[in-house]
């Protein structure tokens, strides 16, 4: 198995007891943990170099502006996006989203039009959606799920030769059942149509190699926090030629031209969606998150995630009463696990868990619609990054042991 | 004068040279510097407690989320709040002005109403209330700036007699002109005809002492970057029945109760606007500069940027070509100023200064009608912060003799 073990130095937190046992770190699809490397960056910046960027021209803010502009393009390199323009700083994949359903909406969608969706969105697509097509007379259909946890494609063949579709919202990696969807594939479909897409790449960025210009979509949203980047620091891919079609969506300093009171204009992406005083110091850190992937290798990264998924996979088919949900093959799906136990209700079983050091997640994961579609009252969820060992899978595995002898 | 220079061993940041001289750090009204107590409570999360808030029930999601929710009562209790609900988290200022320009606005602004600003508002002030009366169809007017840097407060008696006024947003100290503004007298006029009010106190909190039922507002926003907190997080406070009479403003995890693809429900202020992963760390490190600026005294502070601006104004105003703008008199205004110097554009000004290892900033300060109003091209500004002294104030003005020299 690809070792990276070696990798946990990096990571302080990791080192630590909870309820007298050595902490198992397994809620890594909620947000992961954070090397040093990435902690020294914020230090850094706090103790050296803090200024307001843009508008200055004292030495503090010149670098301040030159570190958080070279990270926008180290973003655009990082998921393949042309132009640096083209990369839009948010708080996260939620900010992403609703930027998206609320200024590209403004622009492009109307009374009659269809959005689609799919069944395995997280609650940030579908609420926002649902908002965006409340405002304006259009509907929502969405795409159904497959018992496999994989989507019924024909039905959006479907919906794309006979409905007015305009815009198609897809989660890259199903934060809930692990399916990679097959978004390029989707995107083509879309594109043939003359229909947007935005693809959330909240579970892929920083955990399998991403190419937006690939993957061919017109907005993809990503959270740093779920990639070794700090809380509160996200991305926005949008094609340049959209951005620049779509009008602003929060007005402030940094995103106008000129200002009088009676009207305003306006400058050109990114910097018109970027109104106000940014995350400065978590686009610092998101550009040394980056700097540490790409040290470690986001093939490295994927092809642990895989193997550890694959042991995982196989230890909890072994367990009485075990319910997997997602894709069967290791190969079609990221690396959590999320299921269920027929003796024990996922809070339960993750404060168990939490009592023997193991963090695991559990709930409806912001996907109550998918897990009505599985007839589950919600599921537990293992999830991993690269720092996991399989030594702390078979961990897992004697605890979810325990759990089922206390339970039944 | 209130000496509180014993508190710049506290950041690391004023330690350094620039140009090859001691940093003078004279541009806090962009950006405050971070004291150790804070950065160190950000390495703390980080390497101890870092999970996401909310949905956990492990140890490190349960040690995060009580931790995000005790920084709620910790602001609601420093801006004088009744209830922690009406304390929602934003990245800044920005983001909260915008949250009620568009929230507040769907559902209590409509064609024909009109929206009071005043002519001394931030661009973030001004463009979100364009927009938002573009979107409805409202008119925005404002309350014109005197020649001293205060309001014209027959103007805004005049509007409210004779408009149909719904919303009167007001800056609560001008980033400009420093000009403190009554804004318990304004907000109480408002109140009177049943307007509501949203105060912008970006160059505030932190810096004086603020009770916002005292001030009797139904909006405040406020970022904590400007008050020794992390970049990307921020307050709005608001009225909890008003809050509760707004729909969403993003779709996402956190501010649902339930969610079908049809349809879905949404949870009360304050987690109905807070959609999505919020900036964990950025609220913790607002937690640790609330303390440390209550363990320095918000009357200290305020005490020793009065005394500190009244012994630059006179140093500035002795300066030959030298234009100070706002009120006259110390107590009016906050501490920072803003002039014009005949022999050299602020830019200029700014570039000179920083060879000289002084920070001050250049431009129109994102408030270009004022500069209008003021025939200014830009102004270059002086703001101060406690860590700031007498003897920096020196060094500025020496530093200003010799521009004078240089550009004459």
């Amino acid at each position: 198995m690809t070792d990276l073990s070696h990798l946990r130095a990096d990571f302080p937190i990791l080192h630590q007891q909870v309820c007298g046992h050595p902490l198992v770190y397994f809620d890594n699809a909620a947000t992961s943990q954070k090397p040093r490397q990435v902690i020294d960056a914020l230090v850094h910046y706090y103790e050296h170099d803090n200024a307001n960027v843009h508008r200055g021209l004292h030495e503090l803010s010149n670098r301040s502006t030159a570190n958080f502009e070279a990270v926008r393009k180290k973003v655009a390199r990082f998921i393949g996006a042309e132009h640096e323009e083209e990369i839009i700083f948010t708080r996260g994949s939620t900010e992403g989203i609703n930027l998206v359903a609320q200024a590209w909406s403004a622009q492009h969608l109307k009374a009659g039009d269809v959005v689609v969706i799919t069944g395995m969105e997280h609650h940030s697509d579908i609420v926002s959606w649902q908002l965006a097509v409340e405002r304006c007379g259009a509907t929502l259909k969405h795409v159904p799920v497959l018992d496999d946890g994989t989507l019924d494609i024909s039905v959006l063949d479907s919906l794309l030769a006979t409905e007015p579709v305009k815009m198609l919202a897809c989660v890259h990696i199903s934060n809930s059942l692990g399916t990679i969807n097959p978004v390029k594939e989707i995107c083509a479909k879309a594109r043939a149509r003359g229909v947007a897409t935005l693809i959330d790449g909240a579970q892929a960025v920083g955990h399998v190699p991403v190419n937006v210009r690939d993957i061919g979509c017109d907005f993809y949203v990503f959270s740093g926090h779920k990639m070794c980047a700090p809380t509160g620091i996200g991305g926005l891919y949008g094609r340049l030629e959209t951005l620049n079609s779509m009008q602003p969506w929060h007005g402030g300093g940094e995103m106008i031209e000129t200002v009088t009171l009676e009207r305003s204009t306006y400058k050109a992406a990114p910097h018109r969606f970027e109104a106000g005083t940014p995350d400065i110091a978590g686009v610092i850190g998101l550009g040394a998150a980056i700097d540490y992937l790409e040290s470690v290798g986001l093939e490295n990264i994927q092809a642990h995630g895989r193997e550890l998924t694959l042991y995982a996979m196989e230890k909890l088919n072994a367990l009485p009463g075990l319910r997997l949900l997602g894709p069967p093959a290791p190969a079609d799906r990221a690396s959590l696990a999320g299921f269920t136990l027929a003796c024990a209700h996922p809070h339960d079983l993750v404060e168990f868990a939490n009592t023997q050091g193991l963090a695991l997640r559990g709930g409806h994961h912001c996907t109550q619609p998918l897990m009505k579609r599985f007839k589950a009252p919600g599921t537990t969820r293992a999830s991993f990054y690269f720092y996991n060992t399989q030594a702390e899978v078979d961990r897992m595995i004697d605890i979810l042991n325990q759990a089922i002898a206390f339970f039944s």
